[in-house]
């Protein structure tokens, strides 16, 4: 029997997506009707290590958020109780594990069980707690959708769609100018965004990291469009692809890639040097993560917050809700962490993208492979 | 082992919906990338029965067209060649079964496959083709979600977008003007876009033909808002909607319910007898199913089309292609005909509703009902 | 030497209309610059009866609502002090003038000039107050574009926005269903809206309360079109158009005409009843007056609040802000009150449609009006 | 008495701007109306020596094409016929004038007056046309609306409308992550764009070329936010913005300075080093210049258009239409080529920048200055 819940505690993590708001506010609902006592834990999981950052969360406190982007709990994670930064006498910098700090100061709290709103780190330090006796539930969030476990989280569909408003500003500009664009989009592992945009806004190529690229191929398409007349171009770069025997050009930098010389770019450079012709690159960056949520995914993250705050009441712990449409499920969180969600290599949505004359970067037709 | 395919024909019938073009537009070119003859049948099923309306469909006549809402084959049905209406020399009406005609020219035109992009209509009329042995692959279309067989399908999240912005841009004005607002939406039989672009848009109330309201129920939400210092209410109503032992108060008009007196309203004059507030009426009507498709419809209408040309392939026929995220799969004409996919009362959406506040007509907690 | 300032007082009155709280964050920020208190009065003057409504506003009481629709002051107008309503012992009702008592209040609260930020009704009573020695600047609140004395006002470029993006979504139903829609737009007195409307999304026949209609003249044009193979039109009809010779059919009911039977329905039934051509009309109602400011609107409500504080400081009175882009300047009230801005019909705007093939519903190329 | 019009010819020259088919289309449509002959110029000017470049434009060619982006005509100049680049025997490059020939065409082709849209270029040599006794009449475009002549042109308020749709996006990340947000925006010469996006967004900084910027006023307004608790700050950067006897920085790379190491990642990377804050930057490019127009645009373009045809009709030339609202006028060439209509520093819009808090770069409140 489930035990008798009275306080739970929320945290967003990581970095900020298109309905985190709703989930908090859905959850807060949901927890508040079951009678609950809700505990909101600003930056991460830094609230529960310094319990200044904790605030009461009630109806009055989630009002009209749904709509809006960032996280009233703040999207900031300035520490990870796993391995949290400590300077040594010597000065030195060293990582302590403070999840027993976190699991007395949960006990000490009251709180009988935590929803834990975040992406791959945040389901590690989740697993982690949970491993340790803490009841947590976990709500995936991740802009590129790389998180296995579920079809599809919130984020995503906002992302796509402010990426595909973009490319289609761009297609007039690049026709009447007889242009090449290179749009880059989030993606660093998994090209998700960029093949759901680049379809929807019919771009000419789509790179993604999943498969490397040849631009040959690349310009290859550029030159057969231009023998058709059609003088310009649309190249979508995931900033995670990389050329065929290459690295992944970004430099790191807190949550995105440098925005000097990232792979957009380079690929442009290389394609104006190879075709002759003018390309341009533009890089969405946090475009991508920002501001209000589609209709899409503020449906979705209400009914993750509200399906975590059951969880809870049903006994549920080291799961993650999970979106397996039309229905919900949970998928235990040992399975979901240190593993990524790639786009399948033969997957329908590849395949339409091939049959629509869209280059992926490789040679596919001569090479026989889907 | 699969017939070799050389010619196959592309009709959309039913109403319009956002999404159609991209449909056609994929299924053209991964035809003509097979080598295939592709053509057009405009207005519906006429085409087969009026050899003018034929055209032939290549790569420049789909350019440019998957943003934009409407058909270039025209979503007007003229006529169902199941039940075709001849004037008698009496000058009555009756109807004819012109199925064999247009096998016949099916045959003649040497076409070996037919696509049919439609309602439940349309697949009615796919599935009797199919059974007088006419290769026949169906794509569903419905604005309302509706049809069974596949989770979601093209058009209904672009409905469900436009509605949500609708109803957030009349939430500021409900607040300053403290009044009820009552939103009419598509949905005639079942809520999914009522209930999704309710909850995206934190409606009080949603009304949906699943479950008759009592509007007693609907006015005590209103007060307890008012007794908490709301002064304004946003109250959803499907067009399907109807009280508990009531009737469904449309007339049918052709594709919609009469803008007079229409549920919507009748909700707004019984809000303003009962509670004393004023109420004001919105019918959204066709705003919902014209229009650029969202970047969601736009993929998933690409990956219809592209399936439906693999299914003809692979020798697939007598099926429909469905969505079952994250895959395409197909299902057979008869299992989705003469019926309706309609909102489950226990689906988590519904939970999830009712979970943050939203009435839904019913008074679900006094009857113990989820 | 204008009066030193030590406390305004700043008020919203009559309907919503986006960039309200845009106006009230600028002219609250501007004046706390200044060092000024700032009072709000909570729904139109009613705050100057009842000292209950009123409120302190600083910096974070305007934080974060220059994009939000409505009006943190609340839009609704529950009295005018000009003609208060009162119940005689009889049970009758009368009104007086409770405009000394605003004066007396106004005094006592050493409120030393007051920011009415309204339409036509607010900008007669802060006539009426200036006449009485308060010191009185307005800021012009219209959706309908039709205050006298300013080239423009805010909230009209954002319902020109919304009717512009609605009726594009129509056009491809129209043309896919081979149908007319009328499209009710706001616009009683004057056709503002619906010729910018019309001509930015190119209706093909547009009815404004300045040119009385003649609906032979509506239904050859739409003939016309079907002769040219286009077997679709789109008819935008402002509010208080009406035919020659007619009255204007709507009932009024607070700010809005009755949804049941406006002038759209009456168009498309007649259009129905002489073309034999399926007509479908949609009244866009509330959605042109709610929701988040267009940038236009958001910098021009931005200038009004900033500059109505300026004139303050410089000791005007008596007058009303107004945009002579790209100036801001300011008018007398008398100037403005009891008039209407109507379309000069002939304007450049007016010929532009003419020019461009647009019916404005009167025969004037026969009649060799321009 | 003007002379008898029979044919017309229309050129769009430089880059893409959103209105361009408005005004093409409004043109061509009031031209056919008067029974005039219409010829379009491809590729800007070039089509006047090359007359296959020539194309007769109708009704039918304009058609649909009011709301989208781009140019019919294509917006490429690839040759200026006052210096057109020609390869001397001896392999160097000179440039002849070509403007005799041009002249030539045109009698030869029996055009009787040009229309031609386009920036300061265009207008350049659309002077020079005049002078030379051609009867041209231009159009103004200039997304950076620093044409002078004209209070405003098409193409700027999609511009700012795009800009401050993307500046809103940012602030909730912004906000969740506390980090700053610097935004690129275009205006090389003036800062409107800059500006007007900037208070409607409400951006905390604006840099404009035409307020040489001190880093460290900068970094003081972010610096006041934070001790305020508000942890983040968006700083918008005009292309051409300069800190006080600096240099611009940017490289010109045919239509846009170079995305390697414009302005705003300067001042992103001198944020960061003075303050110690995370700074993002944020180049918005092309999304500026591409895409469907606002209504608003839409509805200067036609009128332009078809002001234009109006002033070619009652023989006007050597001038350019220009907006003056509410009227259509026109003013000289002579009078708006060699010359920018900077933003005036003193001008309302300013100071309501300054008055509602927002940093322009200076140090205004020390020094005194407005």
């Amino acid at each position: 029997m489930p035990q008798r819940i009275r306080r739970i505690a929320i945290t967003t993590g990581g970095g900020d997506a298109p309905g985190l708001n709703a989930v908090v506010r859905a959850a807060v609902l949901s927890a508040k009707r079951r009678g609950w006592d809700v505990l909101g834990i600003r930056r991460g999981y830094e609230g529960l290590l310094d319990p200044e950052k904790l605030v009461q969360l009630d109806r009055e406190s989630v009002r009209g958020i749904t709509h809006l982007g960032g996280s009233i709990l703040g999207a900031t994670n300035k520490g990870n109780p796993l391995r949290w930064p400590v300077k040594l006498p010597s000065g030195e910098i060293t990582a302590v594990d403070r999840t027993p700090e976190v699991v007395a100061n949960f006990h000490r709290l009251g709180i009988d069980a935590l929803i834990a709103i975040g992406g791959d780190g945040s389901m590690r330090i989740a697993h982690a707690l949970s491993q340790q006796g803490l009841p947590v539930v976990g709500v995936p969030k991740t802009i590129d959708n790389d998180l296995p476990g579920t079809v599809l989280t919130f984020g995503f569909d906002t992302a796509v769609g402010v990426a595909t408003e973009a490319i289609d500003r761009l297609h007039s500009t690049a026709e009447a100018h007889e242009r090449v664009f290179t749009v880059e989009l989030m993606g660093r592992y998994a090209g998700w965004i960029a093949l759901h945009a680049g379809i929807a806004a019919t771009a000419d190529v789509i790179l993604i990291p999943e498969i490397p690229f040849d631009i040959d191929a690349v310009c290859r398409k550029i030159m057969e469009r231009e023998a058709l007349g059609r003088h310009f171009s649309i190249v979508v770069v995931a900033e995670g692809a990389r050329p065929v025997g290459g690295e992944m050009v970004f430099q790191q930098r807190g949550d995105g890639p440098s925005r000097l010389g990232g792979i957009g770019e380079l690929v442009a450079r290389q394609i104006e040097e190879r075709t002759g012709k003018e390309a341009r690159n533009l890089v969405l960056g946090h475009l991508q993560r920002g501001g209000s949520p589609s209709a899409f995914d503020r449906v979705t993250a209400q009914r993750f917050g509200a399906a975590a705050v059951q969880v809870v009441a049903d006994g549920g712990r080291g799961v993650m809700v999970a979106l397996d449409p039309p229905e919900i499920k949970t998928v235990p969180l040992a399975d979901v962490i240190d593993k990524l969600s790639l786009v399948p290599l033969d997957c329908d949505t590849v395949k339409t993208a091939r049959d629509i004359g869209i280059c992926l970067g490789d040679s596919w037709e001569e090479r026989g492979v889907w």
